[in-house]
């Protein structure tokens, strides 16, 4: 029988990720790919160190698990992110119809939840939120808290 | 005195590139980046090539432009696309600040105007449509009547 592994743990491993990101003076935020219980992509969000707007963690990591996967639907993909996706990565959540979205803490400046008419996902993706969200928000603060 | 370049004769770039995706067998779609006059990134469409729904034109474009300029924002930049911009460039499109976006075709099934509550671009970016609209748009048709 296969273990359960449980939300947690695999946010765990995401904050990981963000704790990279924060530790290279990156916004904090990390995500992974997980697919039949295995983790697949990790990423942590790379917009200072690329120069590049796009390399937010969550973009990183679908390219990443398409490419593991050799396709580009992760419909039967769960991804983990620490913190709300925003407009840019839901809708690239949405081209890859991903099976599962499970965030950490709301992003109410930026989260693609602000536009209410949210029709942005996949209408089969399953969305849960608020998994350790305490601990990813308590990453992002204490990231800008030091930065003012 | 700097000759003015028309924006349909960069669109005309633009379309050189949807038209390489299309012989590549790609949704048709291309993306150029203009800065003081000179185009300074050129990208198609590579969903399909690379496996990774992210590898929209305009996704490339941005990225490769930051690189040019060494800077991530795009804020004296004029992109160029054949297409409505989906939510997931629109979104990138916010993200690097683009100083101007110009596109041909409207993308009435999966472009970012269809989010009525349409505050997904930044707020400075000017944004002019129907350029070559037409070349644009029957590119796009030509393709998909191939494929039935």
């Amino acid at each position: 029988m296969d273990t359960i592994i449980s939300d947690e743990t695999f946010m765990r491993e995401a904050l990981k990720e963000a704790q990279k990101a924060f530790d290279a003076d990156e916004v904090p935020v990390g995500a992974i790919v997980v697919c039949n219980n295995k983790i697949i992509a990790r990423a942590h969000n790379l917009t200072e160190r690329l120069n590049d707007v796009t390399a937010h963690a969550e973009m990183q990591a679908i390219t990443a698990a398409a490419n593991y996967l050799n396709g580009k639907y992760l419909n039967e993909c769960t991804m983990y992110i620490t913190l709300e996706p925003c407009v840019m990565c839901a809708g690239a959540i949405a081209w890859a119809q991903l099976g599962k979205l499970i965030y950490g803490a709301p992003d109410t400046k930026r989260g693609f939840n602000l536009l209410k008419e949210n029709k942005i996902l996949h209408p089969k993706t399953e969305v849960i939120s608020g998994i350790l969200d305490k601990e990813c928000a308590d990453l992002i603060k204490t990231f800008f808290q030091k930065k003012r």
